[in-house]
C-alpha cells in the first residue's frame, strides 16, 4: 500500500503526491471497494459465485514508453489500458485497480510554478480512463526510482468456470478479431518520424501536429475491448479469447499452445486499420483488441457492443509435422513465426 | 501475465527465465488457484462470505535493497515477506502471490557454467517463504529493466467485515507489540559495517562470517506474523492493527491517524531485539512484527502462535493541542515525531 518512504531528498515531494493520489482515488466504500486506499491493504467485495480474475502488467521507461515520445497522460492511459485488457480477455468485469508507481523525483515535481508535474499528468491520463469503465483506483505503492515504471494491477471477476480462456480453443472453430489490427504500430512509426523532425528534450513528450491525433489514436490511448469480451462470456459464444497485446502473429500462437491445436490465417482476411501495412497488423502489438474463436455454429453479429468482428481464419487439428501457424496468402500458404511486438529495444 | 518480451538482445535469456518460473510456479488447480500461470489472468477462489484483500509492494534496488549488500535469496525472501505482513496485519489468509520482476540482463545469467543466475537465487528466496506459508506463485509479469526492480502483490481472503483495520483503535485500548524491535535495523547497520571491510564488487553481496548470521537473520530474513494476526482475527482479540514496516514511530501514527485518536507509549516496557538500541527499536523499519491495539478488557496470552506478545502503551483521547503520540521514558514524556525507516536514501 502507499507509504511514505521518507528522506529528507524527497519526503516532502513524495507525501504531496501520495496526498494528491489519495484525494483522488478510492478510499472508502465505492461498489465493490469495501475498504480503499489507506490500511495495509485494500478490501473488495465478490458476488457469490464469482472467481477473482489477477492480472499484473509492467511497464518500463525507455522500453514501454519513452519520456521524450509520450505524453504523460498516455502513458497513464497505456498503463491501465494493459491491465483492462487483460480482464476483457478473460470475460472478466474489473473491481479495481491498483498501482506501483517508481518515479525520479524530477517526474514529481511541477517543471513550472502552476504547471502540472509528469505525475499529475500520468494520473490524469490513467484516472480518465478509470473512469470510463468506472475502475476505481484502490492501492498501490509509491517509491523514488532512477527509472520511471508503472505496474499495474488489476482485479476482476467472473463467474466460476465461464472465463474465457486461451486453452479452449478447438479443430473447425473459426477465429474471428475485434476491430482493426496495425493501427498501434503504425501509429509508433508515426510518432518515431515526428520525432526525428523535432528536436529532442529528454523528459519533453513529441509535440503531435492536430493532424497526427486521429493516426496515434490507437497507439496513444488504445481501448480496452472489456464490453465484447463481457458479451462474449456472457453469450457463451467464444471457445478460447486473448488480447492482442504483442500482435496477432504472437498471441495466436499462444493459442495453440496452450489448446493444443494449430491454426491458419488469412492475409485478405485481415482487418488493417487505415494506414497501416499487412506487417504492421500480423506483427504490430499493443493494439488490444481481442482475437478468439468461435464454434463454426456459433453466429455472431457483424458488431458486438459497437465494434466491427471480423472472421480471419481457423482452428486445425495439431500435427507436429506442420507449423502451428499458416499464413494463407495470394502466393500459397506459408508458416508463421512469432514475431511479436517488441517495444523500444530493437529486434 | 508473464508474456516474453522480445527483443534479440535478451530474448533467449527471457524466455528460458519465464521458462523456469512458470516450472516452479503454479500453473493449474492448486487449492486456491482455480488457474496459475499461462493464460491472460490468474483465477482465484474465494469462499462465500469472504472479502478479497489485496496489498503490492514496490522494492527497487538502491533503495530497499542493495545488489552489493544482499544475497539475491535475502532479496527474494524480503520482497514475499512485505506483503504477507501485510495480509497478516488485516488477519487474511494469503491466496496467492504475483511478481512483476524487472531485471538487467546480467542478472538473468548464470555468472559461470553450472551457477545459479541472481535470478534464479532470487526465485528460491521467494519460493522457499512462499512454500513455508503454502502460497502460490500464480502470475506476474517479467520484462528487463536498467534497475532491478520487485512488484510484489498478494492476495488474500478474509471474513467480510471481520479484517483488522488500523482505524478501530478507541482510547483505553491498550497496545501491543509482537516479537522484539529494532532487530532488522541493527541487522543492517552491521551488514553496512561488513560491507565496510570488504572489497566492494558491484553485484556480490557481502560474505557474511558464520558468527554474524543470528544477529542478521531479522533484516535478511525477516517471517511475517500471519498466524498471530489470523488468531487475533479469529478470536476478534484486536481493536486495531498493523505491520511495523516503517518503525513503531511511524506506524503508530497511522494508526492514531486512522482510528483518530492518539497514543502513549512507555519507553521501559518496549521489547529491544538483541544488539538494538532504543532508537532502532522505535524508529528501525522491516522488523515486520505486528502492532495492535485490545480493548483493556481483553485478556491476551504471553505468546500467541508462539511469538511473545509485549503491552508497550495505551491509547488516549485527540486533543489537538496535544501531540499524537506520547514516549514514556525516565525523565519525563516527550513528543514522539514519526521517524520511521529511510531504506537507502539517507536522511
Amino acid at each position: 500500500m502507499p507509504r511514505p518512504r521518507q528522506t529528507t531528498v524527497s519526503r516532502t515531494g513524495e507525501l504531496d503526491l501520495l496526498r494528491r493520489i489519495r484525494a483522488r482515488a478510492a478510499r472508502r466504500s465505492v461498489r465493490d471497494v469495501a475498504l480503499g486506499i489507506g490500511d495495509d491493504c485494500a478490501l473488495l467485495r465478490v458476488r457469490p459465485g464469482e472467481a477473482v480474475a489477477v492480472t499484473t502488467d509492467l511497464s518500463i521507461a525507455g522500453r514501454h514508453f519513452r519520456l521524450d515520445w509520450h505524453p504523460a497522460a498516455s502513458v497513464g492511459h497505456r498503463t491501465l489500458a494493459r491491465g483492462l485488457s487483460d480482464l476483457a480477455a478473460m470475460g472478466a468485469r474489473p473491481l479495481a485497480a491498483f498501482l506501483s508507481l517508481g518515479l525520479p523525483r524530477e517526474l514529481t515535481l511541477p517543471p513550472r510554478r502552476n504547471a502540472k508535474s509528469w505525475s499529475e499528468r500520468f494520473y490524469d491520463g490513467l484516472l480518465a480512463l478509470a473512469s470510463t469503465y468506472n475502475v476505481p483506483l484502490a492501492g498501490g505503492d509509491l517509491s523514488e526510482s532512477p527509472v520511471a515504471l508503472a505496474d499495474i494491477v488489476l482485479i476482476g471477476a467472473v463467474p466460476d468456470g465461464k472465463a474465457l480462456l486461451r486453452s479452449g480453443a478447438r479443430p473447425g472453430d473459426i477465429l474471428y478479431v475485434t476491430g482493426a489490427l496495425g493501427g498501434a504500430a503504425a501509429g509508433l512509426d508515426r510518432l518515431n518520424a515526428l520525432a526525428a523532425q523535432q528536436k529532442p528534450i529528454p523528459t519533453r513528450p513529441v509535440r503531435i501536429p492536430r493532424g497526427d491525433a486521429a493516426q496515434l489514436a490507437t497507439h496513444l490511448y488504445p481501448e480496452p475491448r472489456l464490453a465484447v469480451g463481457s458479451w462474449l462470456r456472457r453469450r457463451g459464444a467464444a471457445s478460447a479469447a486473448i488480447d492482442l497485446s504483442d500482435g496477432i502473429s504472437t498471441d495466436l500462437h499462444h493459442i495453440c499452445e496452450e489448446s493444443g491445436v494449430r491454426a491458419e490465417l488469412n492475409a485478405d482476411s485481415l482487418p488493417i486499420a487505415p494506414g497501416a501495412t499487412v506487417e504492421q497488423a500480423l506483427h504490430g502489438g499493443e493494439d488490444y483488441e481481442l482475437l478468439f474463436a468461435a464454434r463454426p455454429s456459433t453466429r455472431l453479429p457483424r458488431k458486438i457492443a459497437g465494434i466491427p468482428i471480423t472472421a480471419v481464419g481457423r482452428i486445425v487439428r495439431r500435427r507436429t509435422s506442420e507449423p502451428p501457424v499458416l499464413l494463407h496468402t495470394s502466393t500459397g500458404a506459408h508458416p508463421l513465426a512469432p514475431q511479436g511486438w517488441q517495444h523500444f529495444s530493437g529486434r
